[in-house]
């Protein structure tokens, strides 16, 4: 079988489910939900005529969304933005909640966000991850997310799934990180580490910025490429609110796209790559210093106090990135381009060459490049909001397990 | 609102149908359509095994898919390839049919196919189009077009709609052509010049070759870049069954990656973009040939003939075309490439460069790269194809029209 390039799990308000009864039921209580969610508090009839369903259907739906915890009747005192008299419903901020993991190269962190998108738990441990070995590294996270869970559970939360954010290339089973070079880790099943109670998803980190960004950031268009990088450089593609994943699910390697054809060999095999020059490790050399741990902070202090070397690497991976970007722009069409992770830090620095190179080589208006604010908080919070995503796809599926 | 960069047309069983009784109804009449058309002769039992609706349910679907004469009954003595004794259905030869057309750079063609997939009348006029005015070339389609419509109105079929491939990049209203600059056309609304009483959609002939290949070629995955070229060089990506066409409806243009970034001035203000070498008139120039009529003709003939300058041309050609093939496979991870339109009969001489500059620098297993067995005859092929799919995505629409 083939497997599907485009976002395989439920992205929709319960796209996937079948097209019976039932499934229109869970369907209908998605829809609820999404509404809610998006535009809460909100009256029954107001719920109804958002989705197009009548008053009656709809005060069934939600009877059954109360009941199940995910839903709250907030009371005819107050109506909030409800346009006519009558109780106003807002999504629970007890009940289910999304467990957010990152690994990252140098940090360890977890959170936990409700229904509502607020993180309620979080916990981080700093230092490098590089070079250990994957069961001492995914023990001490399954450490920090225990301790979220229960600082969650006195909140009323309880857990309705893991979704862990790594940097590196993640198979389509959503558990095996097939290759992570900067942690030196490769097939390592996730899914055989972590604790087996909560329903798991992994995914690249640069997929879970994307969607943070598209969840959380301020006017993002739905049709955008999401660029991040630690010491690697990756890529979202977000197509119509999803995310492009790739046969393999290896899609958005943007790093290694080539830039300059003979240009320096580069660890995937091939020549001339972006990440061989805006990489940040290729960044650090260009300007003559060496690699530690806070790699961004030295960079964007450096050219902050005018360094001229630093100023010209960070000019030259700039144009490097528009190079790469003419490409990525041409074969994709997006609405727009989004730097984040380390990126978005540097981004006073890279932004002009950037910008120039790619308003010199595209015809038509320039495309919008724009800094996301989430920065490198991003995986984090797309992990964790993906669960709750889940949960507002398909309530129903949730309540069972209620 | 943002356009979706996804696929906006019902690509999928009735996928865009309001979720009501009635539009269930009619995903149920298309997923009916889409059983019998991909495996019959069927009989109702085995249509509902397919796709899991009752014996009952299948009857009533399928009296009114005969009754607009959608289906026909090929009776009792016709058992086929259904298992147990019953009256076997079929897709209709008779009915709705799909009109095809192409804008060439060199000629126009037009043909009609009917729902079971088969190419029933066809008319082609040669000669250039290249620097007329839209008027009398769509005047001219306009008058193939209905010696197509009354040869195959003889058959006892009537159009369902008119698609239409153009060699350049047609905006999301799939009537206005934006650029076609081997044509030296800008901003052409052909809706206002084509004859109104069908549906029209116009898009661009690589997309059109790529969803040819994906419906007719042989063993095609359902996640592929199909890259074709005539005097420009396009791409269309199909991902997961569907085009990816970009926000503007610009996607696919892999001809204006940039190869070598510092190479020769491109017509869309870049540099060094893959058109530059891989492109027919470069390649011309590049062996030493003067451009006329039949470009991919010469070539190949005289690749054939063993010209050293041709194959040598024809050789870098396809380095640069594996360059820029890297950028794409990275980005957006396919199944597989397929080489189309001009490109499939020059595959011989350029597939040995392309395949060792992909192997060179992508790491892994070697991706595969096909060549098409459609080739000039694709984007014609898929734009008679797009219509039929629309009727057997939505048999409801078409039968009221009926």
């Amino acid at each position: 079988m083939t497997a599907p390039l485009h976002e395989a799990r439920p992205s929709g308000p319960g796209r996937a489910l079948p097209d019976t009864q039932q499934g229109m039921r869970r369907r209908n209580l998605a829809r609820v939900m999404h509404a809610v969610s998006a535009e809460g508090p909100l009256s029954r009839a107001a719920v109804a005529s958002r989705i197009g369903l009548t008053r009656a259907a709809v005060s069934t739906l939600v009877d059954e969304l109360i009941r199940t915890g995910l839903l709250e009747e907030l009371g005819p005192e107050r109506p909030g933005r409800v346009g006519r008299p009558g109780s106003a419903l807002a999504v629970s901020g007890r009940g289910p909640s999304g467990i957010g993991a990152e690994i990252g190269v140098d940090h360890l962190a977890v959170c936990a966000v409700d229904l509502r998108g607020e993180v309620r738990a979080r916990a981080v441990r700093h230092g490098t991850n590089r070079g250990r070995s994957p069961e001492p590294v995914v023990e001490e996270l399954t450490g920090l997310v225990r301790r979220v869970v229960a600082d969650a559970e006195r909140e009323g939360l309880w857990p309705a799934g893991l979704a862990v954010a790594v940097p590196g290339l993640v198979a389509r089973d959503a558990r095996t990180v097939v290759r992570a070079p900067n942690l030196d880790w490769q097939d390592v099943d996730l899914g055989a580490l972590l604790p087996g109670e909560f329903p798991l998803t992994v995914d690249n980190e640069a997929n879970f910025g994307g969607l943070a960004e598209l969840w959380l950031g301020a006017d993002t268009p739905g049709d955008f490429l999401h660029v991040s990088a630690e010491i690697g450089i990756g890529a979202a593609l977000v197509v119509n609110g999803s995310l492009l994943r790739g046969t393999r699910g290896f899609a958005g390697e943007l790093g290694h796209v080539p830039v300059h054809p003979d240009g320096p060999g580069c660890v995937c095999g091939g020549r001339g790559c972006l990440e061989q020059y805006a990489g940040e490790e290729a960044v650090l050399r260009a300007a003559g210093l060496e690699p530690g741990e806070d790699r961004v902070g030295l960079l964007a202090g450096r050219a902050a106090d005018g360094d001229p070397d630093v100023r010209r690497a960070l000019r030259e991976a700039g144009t490097a990135l528009g190079i790469a970007l003419t490409g990525a722009l041409n074969l994709l069409d997006p609405e727009g381009v989004v730097l984040g992770g380390a990126l978005a830090g540097l981004a006073p620095w890279l932004l002009p060459s950037l910008e120039s190179e790619l308003s010199r080589r595209t015809a038509g208006p320039a495309r919008a490049v724009s800094v996301s604010r989430l920065g490198p908080e991003g995986p984090l919070l797309g992990a964790a909001h993906s669960v709750v995503r889940a949960v507002l796809d398909d309530p129903a599926a949730v309540a069972e397990r209620a």
